[in-house]
Order: C-alpha cells, then sequence, then structure tokens
C-alpha cells in the first residue's frame, strides 16, 4: 500500500513543481514550532516516501529524489525505501553532503550552464538558522528560495491540526507560579538589554504559563505562542481550546491570552526594539516578519529553565517512576509467562500484542496520563531497528528464546518517564548474554559518575560508551537526552554524546537535570539490545575543590538476571546492581500477588 | 631581594604613567608572538611584580595594583606576591572577574564620573583577539588603548633579545620536506580563497621551514616570521642568525630569506586581497598594520598540521624516549641510593642538587639536544606547588621519607620528551599510597582509553580524573597537552582536558598525535603526586563502525612500586601496570650495571 502511495505522491509533487516554476523541492519533518514530534497534519515527506521514521528530509528535483537521515534510522529507511527510486544519503557518514550543501551542489551545475535553481520550501516548516544557512549557500549561484506549501496542493485528504482543550496545572503540581517565572524571564530580557520575548518552543510555551495541551501524540503540548515583555505577558492559543477558566487564572497571572490565528498579524506590529528570540524553534516565516525589530538569538534554555527540576518535579518524577516501574514490571512478568505458557487466546502472541499489553498495564497505573511515545517493542532482529514500532498487521511473533526490546514511557501528573528493558524471552546464546553485559556495564559506570560542577554531557558519555568501544563495537545514537516534567519525552538542551558542537552548545550539568542513560548494541539481522534508566543529577559533596555533582536512579525496574555475565563485571558494577536490585524488591515486593512476588525475588536476587 | 625591585619597580612604572597620561598600564606576558615561553627581555610582568610563574597579566592604576592568574599558580602567587600590595585575582573562581572585564569597571567608573580611562598596552604583546576584546568592553566608556612599550622605559638593565644560529633540518629528521610542506600550505590557501599566509607562531614557522632556532630557553625556535603565497614563500629571521648555507638551501625549496627587521615595512606593502592568519598568535600591532587586506581568521593547526606526527617523527619519538628513560631511571636509582645514604659531599642533597643532577644525566643521554624545560623537582610540601622550581639558595633538603615530585624532559633531534614520576625517598604514609595509586589509576585509564575516531580530549578526561572526583578530590589543571617534535613541550592544539570552550576548540584525535597524561593530587602544605607518560595517538581497529583509535605509551620509567596499593587496582589495571614494568626491564636491563640492574627487576617485579 505505502509504496504505490508514494510513487504517486512523488509525481504529483513533480506536476505541482512544474506548475509553479520550482526546479527544487525541499520537503521538512517539522511543524511550525520545530517540535521533535510533529502531527500528522504535517508528515508530508512521510507521505511522499513512505519513509516512517521520526527525522528525515526529502530532495526533489525533475531527475531526482534523496532522503537524508541519521543513524538511528538507515536500517529502517533502507527497507521501506526499497524499490522507490528515492535515494538514501546517510547523514553522519563519511563525505555524506547534507541536503543543502546537496542543494547547493546543484545549484552551482544550474549557474554553470547559466540558468537559476528555483526552490521552494515552506518556511515555516524551517527555522530562521536553518533559513539562513540555505541562503548563504545558494546565494552565490543566484537561486531563489520561494516560501510555499506545496503539501496543501498535492496532499488529498491531508488530515487537519487537532486542538485540544487546554489545561491549567495547579502550582503544587509545577512547583513555581507563572508569575514566579515571568519575574525571572524579566530579569533576563533586561541582563540581555532585550525589551520582549518571543517564546516560539511548545513546551516552552506550556512550562512558561503552568499549562498543558494535547495537541500532539505523546507530547502534552497546544500549538501555541508566547509574547512576554517588561510589563504584559500575551499567551496565543487556538481560540477553541480554552475556556473563560483559564482566561481568569491567566488573568490573575498577568497574562492576556489571544487567539493563535492573530499571531502573525501581532508579531507585524510589534515596536520593540530588540526582541529576544531562539531561532532554532522560531520558524523563518515568523522571524522574517519582524523587520523593524533586532531579533537577539539565544536558546531557550537560557531564560527557560524548565531543564532543571524543582523540588516538587523532582518529588513527582520520583513518585511516577514508582508507579510506572510497577507497571513495567507486571508486563515483564506476564510477557515471559504468556510467550512461555503460549496461554492467550490465539495461541501466539507477536510485538504488537506485546506492546498493547504493556500500554494498557501502564494507563491503568496510579496517575497515569497516557503514554510519553509511541512504545517500541522489537523481538530479535527487529530489535537492531533502533527506532522500530511494531504494525498491527505482520508484526513478528515471540518466541520463548532471544530478546525483546521494549522502550516505553508514560505521562504523569508533572512527570514524564522512559524506560528501555532488553527482556529474555528464553534461552539465549553466549553472544547475547555477552553483549547484555557489555551494555549493563556502560549503563551502571555513566550512572555512577561523580563530576565537578562544570562538566557538561560530552565529557560523560565514553563512561557509557567505554565498554562497547574496548569491543570494537559502537551504537549509533546519543546515549541520553533530557526528559521533561510532564512535557516531551526529549526534552532540550542537555544530551549524553560525545560530538562535541560550536553550533549546539551544551549547558553544564547541574542538579534537578533528568536525563535518560541507554546505551545499546545493535547487530543487524540478529537481534538489539538498549538498556535505559533516567537518572536524576543530584549534589553528591561540596568541599574546597567545587561542588561535585551524581545521579540518583529513577527508574525502578530490575536487569535481566539471566543475561547477566557476573564474572565480566567489576565488584564496584555488582555491588550497583546488587543495591539497585534489592532496593527494587523492598519497594515493591508487597504490591506484588504472590506469583509476581516469587518471580521479582528470583531476578532481583544478588548476583 | 625580590620584594625590594618590584615595589621599585611599580613605583616606577607609576611615575611613567604619570608622564605619559595613561590612567593604567596592562602588563602582559607573551612575547611579540604569542609564546608560551618567552624570552628574558618580556619578562615584564616579573620583574614588576616578583610573581614568577609562566602565566599572569598585571593591572596598575594610580591606587591599585592586582595580578591575574590560574590554578596551577595560585599557592605560588599568593607566596611570591606576599607583602607586595598587589592583589591576586584568582582565574577561574566563582565570581572573579578577569583583567579586561575588571579593566572595563575601571572605565566605567571613569565615565561615570565623565572622565575617560586611558590605557596603556603593549600593543605587539597582545593577541589581535584580545586587543579585539579589551575595545568591545572598553570603547563603550569611551576609554583609549595606547600602543606604549613601558618596559623600554622603565625596566633598568632590561635584558636584550638574543638570537642565535638557526639550524637546517635533514628531511630524514622531520619526515617531509620544505616544498611539501608549502605545497599543502597552497591548498589550504586554495581552499579558503585567500591568496597568503602569515605564519606568526614560531614553532609553526619551524615548522614549515624545518629548521630550529635557540633563542627562547628550552624552545628550539627562532623569532621569526614566515609568509606564503602561491608563488612565493618568505623566511624573515634575524639577519645575524642566518649563514650563506641556510641562504642557499632555503633557495633550493624556493624559500627567500629576509631579515626579521624588516617584516613590518613588508606586511604594510603587502596587496594581497585575503590573508590568512591566526589572530590567537599574531600580535595586534602587526594585525593592525594590513589595513588593505582582509584577515582571515583560522588557528593555525588547520594548515600547518604539525600536530599530527609522520612516520619519521614516531619513530624518532620512540627512540628519543627510550633514551631518555634510560638517563631518568638512573637518576631515580642514584637520587634514592643519595638520599638513603647520604653519600654526596655535603653531607646533605636538596632539591636543587636533584634538579641539577637530573639535567646533567639527560644531557649525556644518547642524541640528546638538552632540557625541553625547566626541570621541577619539588620535595614534600613543594610538590604541592604545581610548576615549582628550584633556586639554587634556600630550597629544600631531601630526607629518607615521603615523596619527591620531578617533571623534567628533553630535546633530541626529532623529538621532545617530558615526564613526571613522584618518587619515595623512604618511608611514606598510607595516606600518600593512596593517594598515588588513586593518580595511577586515572592515568592508566585514560592511556587504555579505546575510541572511534571523531572523539576529543574533552571526551577522555573523566578517565583520568575520575578516580579523584570519586574520592571529592581534583587537580586545578588540564590531564594533557601536546608535546612537539623537538619542538616547543606544550604544542597546541589538542589536550586532555573537560571544560568545552566554543572560542577555543579542540581537534578530533588523530592518529600520529602525540600528548601528555598527567594527573595529579596536591594537598597544600604536604605534598604533591603527579604521574605523567607521553602518549602516541594509534589505530587499534577499523570495522563497520568506524575507525577505533588508542593509545601507545612512550615513556619507558616505572612507577613507584611502593607507594602502589595493589588492592586498590582493577584487574585491568594491575595487569597494564604488570605489563609496563616487564617492557621497561626488557628494554633497559642489560644496560645497566649490576647493582641498577638489581634495583630496577624489583621495582618492576609483578605487583
Amino acid at each position: 500500500m505505502r509504496s504505490g502511495s508514494y510513487k504517486a505522491g512523488i509525481g504529483e509533487l513533480r506536476t505541482e513543481m512544474l506548475k509553479r516554476g520550482l526546479d527544487a523541492a525541499l520537503v521538512f519533518t517539522s511543524d511550525e514550532h520545530g517540535s521533535e514530534y510533529i502531527d500528522r497534519h504535517y508528515a508530508f515527506r512521510e507521505y511522499l516516501t513512505g519513509f516512517t521514521g521520526s527525522a528525515g528530509s526529502l530532495l526533489v528535483t525533475a531527475d531526482e529524489a534523496g532522503l537524508w537521515t541519521d543513524g538511528r534510522y538507515f536500517i529502517q529507511a533502507e527497507s521501506e525505501l526499497a524499490g522507490s527510486g528515492i535515494a538514501l544519503h546517510r547523514l553522519g557518514e563519511k563525505g555524506v553532503r547534507d541536503i543543502f550543501e546537496y542543494t547547493a551542489d546543484i545549484a552551482k551545475r544550474f549557474h554553470d550552464r547559466n540558468a537559476r535553481l528555483n526552490i521552494g520550501i515552506d518556511l515555516k516548516l524551517i527555522t530562521g538558522k536553518a533559513y539562513n544557512r540555505i541562503k548563504q549557500l545558494c546565494d552565490i549561484y543566484g537561486s531563489v528560495v520561494t516560501d510555499v506549501d506545496l503539501a496543501e496542493a498535492v496532499w488529498k485528504d491531508r488530515p487537519a491540526v487537532t486542538h485540544e482543550r487546554l489545561e491549567v496545572l495547579s502550582d503544587a503540581v509545577t512547583g513555581r507560579a507563572v508569575k514566579d517565572k515571568l519575574e525571572g524571564i524579566r530579569n533576563k530580557l533586561a541582563e540581555y538589554d532585550t525589551q520582549a520575548v518571543i517564546i516560539s518552543d511548545l513546551s516552552d510555551v506550556m512550562w512558561t504559563f503552568n499549562i498543558r495541551g494535547n495537541d500532539i501524540s505523546y507530547n502534552p503540548v497546544a500549538v501555541s505562542y508566547g509574547i512576554v515583555d517588561m510589563d504584559t505577558a500575551v499567551l496565543f492559543a487556538d481560540r477553541d481550546s480554552v475556556n473563560d477558566e483559564l482566561i481568569r487564572i491567566m488573568k490573575k497571572n498577568g497574562v492576556s491570552v489571544r487567539d493563535y490565528a492573530s499571531f502573525d498579524g501581532y508579531i507585524q506590529d510589534l515596536k520593540y526594539a530588540k526582541v529576544l528570540c531562539d531561532l532554532k524553534t522560531l520558524n523563518a516565516h515568523v522571524s522574517n516578519l519582524f523587520n523593524g525589530s533586532v531579533t537577539v538569538d539565544k536558546p531557550s534554555w537560557e531564560y527557560i529553565p524548565k531543564y532543571i527540576k524543582n523540588e516538587a518535579e523532582i518529588r513527582r518524577a520520583q513518585e511516577a517512576h514508582v508507579e510506572d516501574g510497577l507497571a513495567v514490571i507486571r508486563f515483564i512478568y506476564k510477557i515471559k509467562k504468556l510467550v512461555k505458557d503460549k496461554l492467550n487466546s490465539s495461541g501466539e502472541i507477536n510485538e504488537y500484542d506485546a506492546a498493547r499489553m504493556l500500554d494498557d498495564i501502564r494507563r491503568s497505573a496510579d496517575g497515569n496520563r497516557g503514554l510519553s511515545f509511541e512504545t517500541i517493542s522489537a523481538y530479535a532482529q527487529n530489535g537492531a531497528v533502533i527506532h522500530y514500532s511494531p504494525d498491527s498487521t505482520g508484526s513478528a511473533v515471540l518466541k520463548p528464546e532471544g530478546l525483546l526490546l521494549v522502550d516505553s514511557g508514560g505521562q504523569y501528573e508533572g512527570a514524564t518517564t522512559d524506560v528501555t528493558r532488553t527482556i529474555a524471552l528464553g534461552a539465549l546464546t553466549d553472544e547475547m548474554k555477552t553483549d547484555y553485559t557489555t551494555v549493563l556495564k556502560g549503563m551502571t559506570d555513566l550512572a555512577d559518575a561523580v563530576f565537578l560542577e562544570g562538566t557538561r554531557g560530552e565529557n560523560l558519555d565514553i563512561l557509557a560508551r567505554r565498554p562497547m568501544w574496548e569491543r570494537f563495537v559502537d551504537y549509533r545514537h546519543g546515549t541520553g537526552h533530557g526528559v521533561g516534567a510532564m512535557l516531551n519525552v526529549h526534552e532540550k538542551p542537555q544530551a549524553f554524546r560525545y560530538r562535541i558542537s560550536s553550533t549546539d552548545p551544551q549547558p553544564e550539568l547541574k542538579a534537578g537535570m533528568i536525563t535518560s542513560d541507554e546505551p545499546g548494541i545493535y547487530l543487524e539481522g540478529k537481534y538489539g539490545i538498549r538498556i535505559e534508566n533516567l537518572l536524576l543529577c543530584v549534589e553528591k559533596k561540596t568541599n574546597e575543590w567545587g561542588r561535585f555533582l551524581g545521579f540518583e536512579t529513577l527508574t525502578t525496574i530490575p536487569y535481566e538476571r539471566d543475561a547477566i555475565i557476573p564474572g565480566m563485571l567489576t565488584e564496584r558494577q555488582k555491588e550497583i546492581i546488587n543495591e539497585y536490585h534489592g532496593r527494587i524488591y523492598r519497594l515493591y515486593s508487597e504490591r506484588l500477588d504472590e506469583e509476581e512476588r516469587k518471580w521479582l525475588a528470583e531476578v532481583t536476587s544478588k548476583l
């Protein structure tokens, strides 16, 4: 079904390009707020290519079509693009030029034969930064970039954007009143000598105004903007998503509410001399609107510090992880038993069934408000497809052997969870055990780090990666990402990764950050192993040398005891794992039934 | 003696400032080429303050004087500045403003009372980058920066710059002909769309033209400049330092030689549209000279890749380390024996004697061409002064107990060495042993790293620092620096450090780099421990995951066996140390006399 639709799509796109005199079209995977997860309304690239990965950009000209994506998606993209005629460009591999450089190469060829390349881009879907880059690269060759929404013309049955009711969170949940947050932002405005800030990142808007939405799957955000100056604050949200109660509460906090549709017009009338914004999320269409004001571009985390969780948020994260852990533990017990006993009605159970089973258990967890992302349930060789999610039909049947990788998470009042466990469904090979233990070593070493303030995620990544690298294996993804508080499961700015980027600098690690720790080993055609916990950064000790930080593990779900080779662990690693398992048993033993408890006692017994 | 001279100096400086209408004078520790080590001619700051550290800047106004230095020198500066009335500003400590920001604060106070601050700086001694910064900070307050050499007026008996004969190295020693190096530079000129490059860093000039000088102590460099364009290459060197033979060889390589004194005039006449330079070493006086050309500022290592050693340089480094190691091993044996037996003529031996003893043994090593820096020989509590060097009079007497920290290195034909060993002169406390073993663990773990290409020094620093940080201790210096090939012992650009600097980005680690690995523990008033080896970056394996790199340890000198607590080491660390010691014994046993050999067998025996 897929292969038919996207082939037709590219053809229709070319027809539309011809009609509009465009030589090239660039299609990006984004919404108007630079969100990582997008509404189906914006899934034009997927519609055209059939590639379902969350990251990918498409270039179409009269005689070629190419898709750019990163290491997480190489295997998946290869398979989904097979036979489509769309070339796969593997970002990050040696010598691979990115989509902008590649487009500039085409522009140069046009220029060399005295033509100029007309490029169509929906500027609402790229950032001011990206727009400046493509302009800079292609202007030399006389290229023209046209702001055009080709999806509207080409995509029949394009889904409409949904707007759901906004919810106001209490100060008890958020730990900090809106007034207080606005004061913090205003102090920054003064510090930067700016008069106002445009808040374009959706989770930034949610955090600032202590609200949550439900416009994007899994992310409790609403399509919105915020503008804060020294005296006033304006929240732009869809007219139908707000009620009088919300307007009243906002008013009490000194915030006026306007319709989202009025934002463009409002921006054009702005009379501030200097406006603070983050060109990494503000789209090029909007940033082209203010001509009168000077834009001061700074990463929003410098003035909207949602990545440092306050005491209330930390307490809620701890509580949510206890409930979420119970749900996942029950799932692990159940799926192992089901597969072993083949007890389900149809006589067999597949990856999709397993995912839905977990989702159901999680949704009934105390305080749960849904999932934080689509559950990854990947059996055997599918585990090597890093962002695999099973389809309702045709997903792999689970057998009582090998490994099932399950990466999942939930939304809770005030907190967000994200955990990966790789589950043994039966006998494992020595290779699987060696790889599992290697991944566990790396995960444990990072969680055990002690470091001085001033340290960044790039400094610590090696601790997780080292056991893999010592065996000349790598995982082609970051080691960890920030996690929101009842917000996006991927939250900027911090990350554990080893590439140091001068264009995307990270903040120093601070007490109160929550970051995932998730190394892995992926063997194409065989299996994938990933183990993921969330780590809360905490102070360990302050003395004459400075302030030492470390981590507290929030996730409380046992590892796969049968997959661990104790002889590969250091004494310290063994001690950490034994303590962790002991803590888990104490935490849950009284909340489980007899059989579950017996099983948990076994799998958490000392190594 | 010191305290008298600098007090007088500051007074005379103020008199001179008054005469010239200057409200503030900034005195920097640099020469005209941004060199790390300077000729005595440029030691004006030391002359004025008595502070002998290699890094420090001085600010003098009518009513205050302040010295800025970094963590390596806090203890030393405190002691040397005591009673001088000069305030110590500890760079890197929380809330400490750097000398430029501090000057801007003064400028603001002048501005607030309708005056403007007149600042005197010898622009030959600051980089274009630094000049831009002070201008940017102070211009707001209407300050004026005057280019003035106050040292010439104030400093009686100022030493003259010495120029020694330039030496031409054979291609066998350098591994790469000048013509070949010029071709590489010209390819870069084309790539950057520039017409010429000004080479201002002295070691860059030496590397490019395969020459060595002797104008600065320990650094085999000559005061010089290079200019390379697409057709010509010019070496500017002191008229008296070159002979006909050198001119002939240069001519053969397409290089003309001009007098150093003609450089300023030559620069002013340049007619290139775009000139490549490195504003981190090109001084502000010179960069102010070319008005016609656009300067393209790039770190010189991007086009002068001397930091990646070629095969000939690597072979020479390996050979030099074997000879250097023999010298240091003989010294360690001798000093331990002397202190134990109190066998020297005067009946006692001090730090200074020990340093000279080592220097003598090293100078007689096969192929030695002198020292690569002033030997640090620091006993007991002096070991905690990170850049301590003993005076000929009054240095501490060595007793048969505690720790002697010796950091030293040599120049060899084609190679440079740098090694630190902390030597037990007798009984050690448990605390000393614990700290020694902790440092050794960190040093060993970094040397044992395996990492993918794309990794930088900042990614690996934690491996060395972790054992210290786990015990809530830190060392206030980088973990390692690049080392030249018969060039400066501190060679940019790579370093092992954890601070990520966006203004001073590091290159990725590459096979062929030589970097030191030297963690430490320093307890003020008690002792200092540092262990340092040089690491050669080598390829370990290339497979589907990428190119894995690691290190080969160049230094071959045993650790202090009696200071190691084997129970604190992991099996892997023990294995590495045992292998290392075994290799050392095999390497040297036949080159030692009977007694030395017996001792070496003991100290390299298995843990």
